[in-house]
């Protein structure tokens, strides 16, 4: 894609009230829209990195047998009202022009299990795992960690309905495979942490995914040689004996919550009538389990742990594009066709490339490549190709090499 | 897919408080869920069904230079008062918990001009195609047409920035057949006929795109020979005259809008404040246009206007699978082997096959293919393995053929 197509602009100055690390590079690199304090719009390279994290997460998401579904935002009152989580403060309420309340979903446990109603009868019909992407309305109080705490905001929830504990329990293991695969692959895989948080009614915890970040608004316990820690919420000398950690292999951290997994019994299938008939022909509430995460924490998550002083530094799997190259002086014919060529060579490899063909110093080229924060910038330029090489800066690392373009394509694929 | 493997259920009958002949379709094949009047989630077939159009809209709207961006629901009254479309009986209301009142998205033309107003500067930015699927909120006083009229339901709006009149004359043309196309493409070119109605301030007409059908709501006059119609809002000999049309060539129908055109000029880039500066160095307003399509009412209206006595009837393209392969008998292993080995073949040259597994009587494996619609019906049983053949139904035309493996293998592509 050529850079001079695309509509957004870069700012030098991240807006005065943001206060978080992510929307001020987000909203400088034109990623990102502030409608509302917590309430972004996502423009086209904010939208390419969060339909990554998407893809990610329903590949792994089918690979443990989900099936995905899509419900509503407005939701009938009289089911929460069965499980009491109706008019909860969380909520954000409406109502119909003809009379009648409405509530928008912050959660979707009472639709998906009174859904479900229709289709599960017998033993025979579970497991069944659904999962969604579907945007929450939380009437947050507070909303200034920019995407990671949204009034509006997209998540991936699964639930699971089962016929049995141990069929939950097995499920939920693989549940837990899949989100670290998530986490890693998003590039979150080295700080993020299986920690133990408060449960409900039906089990002692439940599991967080937390990621260790300035950023996070938890405080959490780590155990690096275990790889798990434990939510300071549930943090007492008998959990640790429990859970067979000791004190002194715990490291205080402050956490990010990207992930969420539960195991929640018949909490909504009991009073939302949610039921099944066993191999002897009795009924008994299904089994549940949910699963969630939030998609702009996970992309606010990155950007906070992975930026540095010049802007993002993007996870080749959900960089917006693989290459961001910089084409110094496009109107010279030499140089435009040593980039179109380069170009089509790596689109027929498979690589996305964004193209700055912009009319505009390289300085400003250089600056706003550091900001996007694609993993490799690559330059042609009058000099480079006198010189028959082509600049490539790793922007992790920031180690720069001039290559010939053999050994570019043979780096690159 | 294995459909014992797919959680929804079909039913006999549709729910008695349903009235439109889609949303009685669609439920009973559990394609959709209804949560309220006029909200209504999808399930894994209706949002197989709801992608493939999601991805031939996207395609068009790209291949026209649309950019893809995702707006919020969540909108900030400020913007709405500007242009006299606040508090509007249409809209949902809500407020936020620390105080103030907002307003859920029921169109975004205000958000998508405001934030352009950080893009757009000089004639050089111009012009810009935005676009996005993004949830509609509407208080509609009656709902009773499926998913054909929603009081949730998901639309693609784009929108158009240009520095002339004459330009977005031009790209209006290039709309106009990119909609056609994406008609086309779901199956309802035929139908479908671009529709003078009534426009606003800064154009004569606006555009409808009405497809005819006795579930519509509009009354709309068709010329068949030209392939153009009238809305009767705008019918008058003035405007036959003004469309060259002759009275004696126009029959009376219903019709479905299934999208809609406009040439919004600077009704919202001057009371938003979205001005560019041209070649003089003069401030401007952004001269704009709006396209919209609602994704459920395209798919209700397929569903209306091809379902038949047994149910829906899918084209191709929006199918949610390309082939419905019904195996008699899947216990047997020669079946279950004849059925796995066609299967992969199929998977092998890019089709998607839903194999009905089932542990149920042919009869109910007929009855359920034909109310899902999905355009091929193969049988595969003992009978037809004796035979050394398989059945082949066209779910359109119901003509049955009996082919060897290796001719089947030919047709189907």
């Amino acid at each position: 894609m050529l850079q001079s197509k695309l509509f957004t602009k870069t700012r030098r100055e991240a807006p005065k009230d943001e206060v978080s690390q992510n929307a001020k590079l987000l909203i400088r690199a034109g990623f990102i829209h502030k409608e509302l304090a917590g309430v972004y719009s996502y423009l086209p390279l904010g939208l390419r990195v969060l339909n990554k994290i998407n893809k990610i997460i329903r590949e792994e998401m089918n690979t443990i047998g989900g099936q995905e579904v899509s419900l509503t935002s407005l939701q009938n009152p009289e089911l929460w009202k069965k499980t009491d989580r109706y008019d909860l403060d969380v909520a954000f309420n409406t109502e119909l022009k003809n009379g009648g309340d409405l509530q928008l979903a912050w959660s979707h446990e009472e639709p998906m299990t009174n859904m479900m109603r229709d289709h599960i009868s017998s033993y025979r019909d579970l497991p069944i795992m659904a999962y969604q992407f579907q945007t929450k309305f939380r009437n947050e109080e507070r909303a200034k960690s920019g995407i990671m705490r949204g009034r509006e905001f997209l998540m991936k929830d699964m639930y699971s309905f089962h016929s049995s504990q141990a069929d939950l329990d097995v499920f939920y293991e693989r549940a837990t495979e899949a989100y670290l695969n998530i986490f890693r692959r998003v590039g979150l895989g080295d700080l993020t942490y299986v920690t133990f948080a408060s449960g409900g009614a039906f089990s002692k915890y439940s599991h967080e995914f937390q990621t260790l970040s300035e950023a996070g608004e938890d405080m959490i316990y780590v155990s690096k040689s275990k790889k798990m820690a434990v939510n300071k919420e549930v943090y007492t000398v008998e959990v640790l004996k429990e859970l067979d950690i000791s004190k002194d292999e715990l490291v205080e951290a402050k956490g990010v919550e990207v992930g969420n997994i539960f195991k929640l019994g018949t909490q909504y299938s009991v009073p939302l009538g949610l039921e099944y008939t066993d191999e002897s022909g009795d009924k008994k509430p299904v089994i549940m389990g949910c699963y969630g995460i939030g998609l702009g924490r996970l992309m606010g998550t990155v950007v906070e742990t992975s930026a540095d002083e010049k802007g993002m530094v993007w996870p080749k799997e959900i960089a917006p594009f693989d290459i961001h190259l910089l084409a110094i002086g496009y109107k010279d014919d030499s140089v435009k066709q040593a980039v179109d060529s380069l170009t089509k060579k790596f689109e027929e490899k498979g690589l996305e490339v964004l193209v700055d063909d912009r009319d505009t110093s390289a300085g400003e080229k250089f600056a706003d490549a550091d900001l996007f924060g694609i993993p490799t910038r690559l330059v042609i330029s009058p000099k480079t190709i006198e010189e028959e090489v082509i600049e490539m800066k790793d922007r992790k690392t920031g180690e720069v090499k001039k290559l010939s373009e053999i050994d570019l394509l043979a780096i690159l694929s």
